[in-house]
């Protein structure tokens, strides 16, 4: 058969002829806007033209530093297609942190919103900023106005870098992940699986997970190759906004992390929002709290589990086939990590305490020019150490027990601070619990709980104990339960167990 | 990213740890036989060490001459696994074609089922033949006894051969197609996205269409892949009995020939087929009629559209997403071939009346060892001829308009045939009309109409005329319809045009 490179640019030059009156639609301050896939591929092809001729060659990275919205759509499709690498930085965040992963990045352009602009710092290896919005020097809208139409985006080698991710570092510095057209053509057609996300040309997409969090989870790729319509909601990010962004557009398929539809399953008066075929809740652990509220208020919800080494879905939650709807098993399947997608390999090494490896073409194979940490990660016979300590049941569902690194060891035994967590958790008066390892002289480390009450509660540290009680084995009871008003989260919205480490150092060493 | 060879290996590897209890059904002289996932994957490692033992290589051919059974099934997995070439024989060509096909593949072993050994001739390839069910000399089952179950299947370059087919041949001999292991995963993820054939594990899948008729097209490993239930019918092929059968498994995804769904179409007592999903009508067109009917008795049909050459499936008559269903719009594209799959390029050349060209990964790049064909089929810059004359739309939608070769050309303008049946067809009275062309002294040539009519009718040429006077122009209308008993078909279901146009020739040139 014909051997042609798999290239992103293939689903831009198909959405041309097949779905060029299809809509996307773009909300900025407020106000909705609408474009044509035809004319937003135009607009890529004018500007990846100029990008040329800024001297912007295949390989050269061009960082972006925006929300998601129809500009940083083009830059999706302009940038890989005419061969150059993007670059999504997160906005949220240490200016450090966003010069360190810049420059090690070697960014050349940077195109930022003009409300942003304050936030980005300068950096050495930047040769152009381009505003989204209006600003004094390059923007956008002369780009595209000084591009020509009829670009015609490049053949490259299939294994070329489509783009670059930085992981938010929950420990270390951040570190980046380049993933080839290969990896990214293939990752799409995977996640649109019935299967998986499901997606068809009948889909009205809304990304709220950022365009700069792992490729916007795929979904602006995926849309494109499907010719679903996508709506990208700006700097919305009040729960009853986008509920009525939902309603108002009829969105049939959202992805976000667990906090947004925790805010949304709050809303005391929830708009319309019967057109959501499905849900996604990714990035964090997805409570069966949270589940079952949704499932409630009629917001059919699955998670999703994957990583920024991922590219970055790795499966979600879909129960097997064979299991009836409503039953325990099929609940426990719902709040599972799911299978992982086809053409992705799997193993648990049980010496670790069941890490989870991967290998395959949507898997990582090193972190960009970070040769120490990748010994680490990457072992010699191909596979990536994810650091997740997972258990795997004879339907080949993964479920997520910990990280590594936040699992307790306490008098030489394991304790799973997800679990210990989860079944925190379960208590009607609580809203979040955090589990750390602090060290105990006795019993080398045991838990310590954050613990964040709902409005008006009293829970005591004993009323909590004596409901773990019955939960979990006597040893995994925290000695120490801190009562907080809130737990911090990192920029992706996971909670900050590096902080969480330092605030447990400097409390005081009593149980209260 | 990881780069790892795309093999179809890796769906069988999968599916023993995701799918292991998921369940195979075969009919085989009316008796049903169930497997599981694991157990048929296990079988197909026997099967593959007990090939190597006899000496077969990579690259090296097995062929098989045997209906839609768990064995064949089980050769689908274990031949390419093991980095061999499967090549399914018609059954159903003459025993020269069927001769000239092995020795040209190069076939060194072929597997028959018992019942078809008398119709499998000698050939001076063949090293062994293995029967499937009772038999002298080696047997599959014995194969399988002898055979390692832990026999691992070895990690090949993903453009190996997996697997070849030959064309039916209306023209010439054979030509043979080499699908690899690349272009049969990418064609895999194609086939079963959601605008395509949606294909989840909740699908129980019902393979009609020969399982030598271009892979099934692609049901085995999509039926993997997602962890659907397979059902294969063995000899089945009596209108009532499949009926029944879908009834019976609670079949939710079927494909066949028109002709099979006409059959159904006309049953008196149809048992409960409402677990259909969907039911693919391919390799020939579909007509109005037919559609219309299968919608009234409740079998939602969709219009597969492909070819040997592209292993096979190219798109499917499924509407464009804005097209109110039941609308005229919408029954028309339920009627078009649809639009190409994500990854197959499509030109339209108007230069020889729109003759479809296609290029992609999942598109030959030539026949297997037949020079002379190749350079009119494929050009130098990369793409194949398919001898299609299509129309597209401004949704991307082909329709098929003819072959180059059925086109009539009349006075320096085309007549498409195809346009012509439909018109016949589309008279109440008829059953089934083809169109070929006569030569012409005046016209060049001139359209012969071979016509079916329904039981009882008495149409006329003049009736048949009188009502294609309101359907084509006047010029189109043929001079010469003959009235025939049937029309003969080629041994996967198609319009015999060969033939037809041997017996326009023996006609008598009157009209009547």
């Amino acid at each position: 058969m014909m051997n042609r490179p798999l290239l992103l640019k293939d689903f831009a030059e198909r959405a041309e002829t097949v779905f060029a009156r299809q809509l996307v639609v773009g909300y900025r301050d407020g106000e909705r806007h609408v474009r044509t896939v035809a004319e937003t591929i135009e607009r890529a092809r004018r500007l990846a033209s100029s990008l040329h001729r800024l001297g912007i060659r295949p390989g050269d990275r061009v960082a972006t530093f925006a929300s998601n919205s129809l500009e940083h759509l083009e830059l999706y499709l302009a940038v890989p297609a005419m061969g150059a690498v993007l670059h999504p930085l997160n906005i949220r965040i240490h200016r450090d942190e966003i010069r360190y992963v810049i420059e090690h990045a070697g960014d050349r352009v940077v195109f930022v919103d003009s409300e942003l602009r304050d936030r980005l710092p300068a950096a050495d290896t930047l040769e152009h900023t381009v505003t989204i919005g209006p600003g004094a020097g390059l923007d956008h809208e002369t780009l595209i106005a000084d591009g020509e139409p009829g670009f015609e985006f490049p053949e490259i080698p299939e294994d070329s870098a489509a783009a670059m991710c930085y992981t938010s570092g929950t420990t270390g510095q951040p570190k980046g992940v380049v993933y080839s057209h290969r990896s990214t053509v293939l990752h799409t057609l995977l996640q649109c699986l019935p299967d998986q996300y499901g997606l068809a040309e009948r889909d009205i997409v809304l990304p709220l997970v950022p365009m700069f969090h792992a490729n916007a989870w795929g979904l602006p790729y995926a849309s494109l190759m499907v010719g679903a319509r996508l709506v990208l909601p700006g700097t919305t990010s009040a729960p009853s906004e986008i509920a009525g962004m939902i309603a108002a557009e009829r969105v049939t398929f959202a992805a976000a992390v667990p906090t947004v539809w925790h805010g949304i399953s709050q809303l005391d008066d929830l708009p319309d929002v019967s057109s959501l075929r499905e849900v996604v809740a990714g990035g964090a652990p997805l409570s069966r709290d949270l589940l079952t509220r949704l499932d409630r208020i009629g917001i059919p919800a699955i998670q999703g589990f994957g990583m920024t080494e991922v590219n970055p879905l790795l499966g979600v939650g879909r129960p097997p086939a064979r299991l009836a709807e409503g039953s325990d098993e099929w609940m426990s399947a719902r709040l599972s990590q799911g299978r992982p997608m086809p053409l992705v390999d799997v193993r648990v090494d049980d010496s670790v305490g069941g890490e989870l490896l991967l290998s395959g073409n949507t898997v990582a194979r090193s972190y960009y020019n970070a040769d120490e940490q990748n010994s680490d990660r990457f072992t010699e016979d191909g596979w990536m150490r994810t650091g997740d300590i997972v258990t795997r049941d004879h339907d080949g569902l993964l479920r997520l027990v910990d990280r590594t690194k936040d699992l307790v060891k306490s008098g030489g035994e394991w304790i799973s601070s997800v679990e210990l967590e989860n079944a925190i958790m379960a208590h009607s008066q609580v809203l979040e619990a955090s589990v750390v390892a602090v060290p105990d002289e006795r019993w080398g480390e045991r838990p310590c709980a954050f613990v964040v009450r709902t409005a008006g509660s009293t829970l005591s540290s004993d009323d909590l104990r004596a409901h773990l009680a019955d939960e979990v084995a006597k040893w995994w009871i925290p000695d120490r339960i801190e009562f907080v008003p809130e737990i911090a989260k990192t920029s992706v919205g996971k909670f900050d167990k590096k902080r969480l480490r330092g605030l447990a150092d400097l409390g005081e060493d009593v149980a209260r």
